[in-house]
């Protein structure tokens, strides 16, 4: 592309870094700042800094946090000894919304994927395992996506922490609420049929 | 969505600001930034802020500019009495990236569109009328895309400027090159027939 200012194409050319943003996206958002007040452009600019400048994770469960111990963490009404294992914070805010879950969380940052040469040591593995290892944790709820990577992730941890005292659960698959039944996936349909649940267990909720 | 972290609230409010962006993928791009080096988010905040800040506009043909009078206008091998009439800087880009173009553009920032509350008042017309009046244009290429609103900001401005001796002229609507007649839509396909043009003059480009 032929940018008449090389202002607008340093700005096109950082916004085009972002991920699912290509250079004629990222040319119609810069032209969009520049169609509204300056204003907008400063907060945009400031809270981008101030995420990345201040933002921590807190100390016990690695989640996004202000401070050091995130609100779930602090909440003396969530229970300690239930851990949920979750890949990113975007699981957690997931949860969350679903009003479900009364435990705590523990992040890993990610899933182990050699391909993307991630492996076990680039992700918040250790701190888990040591949590295990403290006696502290009585379940442990596997809640990754069920992918290769995911499936990967949930079997090394569980090897880590198979010989301590900890009951490890993961989350139930199954056919989606209001989903159709002819036009699930096999793999899925044939685990909901074998982790059948009893009927009044499904009226609770 | 509950975030746990009030500056990644700010900054995912921010990204959403943006057209085409939601809450989700704005989340998406802030959980990115985070897991780049600082100097990434720095770079891109403050590109925005310069961009916005110093970015100016052609003097003559309202084109983007890092300078008074744009690149284009400059050129002493262009063809200043060939004026292209276009909607924003992105046809500008366009139209140049053909490199079938030896004139000058007016860049009206926008078309008249009631119902967006955009008036003549709004555009950039009143200088392409003086323009007109000056005597130094000899040909107006309309070039706006040819929905309603760009018919109805070429037949405005076509009123204002016919008492003028001024050759109007308007890009040529046809079948695109490469695509098949059978999916054409029927108006274009139509124009495209009365409008034919001697085959030798296809043979040129």
């Amino acid at each position: 592309m032929d940018f008449s200012s090389k202002l607008l194409e340093a700005a096109v050319n950082e916004i085009a870094r972002l991920p699912g943003i290509g250079k004629r996206s990222a040319l119609r958002l810069a032209l969009f700042l520049l169609k509204q007040p300056e204003s907008q452009t400063g907060q945009l600019a400031q809270s981008l800094i101030k995420l990345r400048e201040e933002i921590r994770f807190c100390n016990n469960c690695h989640n996004i946090s202000d401070v050091e111990v995130c609100e779930i963490c602090r909440n003396s009404n969530r229970i300690k000894q239930l851990v949920c294992v979750v890949e990113d914070i975007r699981d957690v805010m997931a949860i969350e919304n679903t009003g479900q879950y009364r435990g705590v969380y523990h992040v890993l940052g990610g899933k182990i994927s050699p391909m993307d040469g991630i492996g076990p040591n680039d992700l918040n593995i250790e701190s888990l395992v040591e949590k295990v290892k403290s006696g502290k944790v009585e379940e442990l709820v596997f809640a990754l996506s069920s992918t290769m990577e995911g499936d990967t992730t949930n079997f090394y941890i569980f090897k880590q922490i198979e010989s301590y005292d900890v009951l490890t659960t993961t989350i139930a698959r199954g056919i989606a609420v209001g989903d159709e039944l002819e036009y699930a996936d096999e793999v899925t349909l044939g685990r909901s049929i074998v982790n059948r649940i009893p009927f009044e267990n499904s009226l609770k909720i």
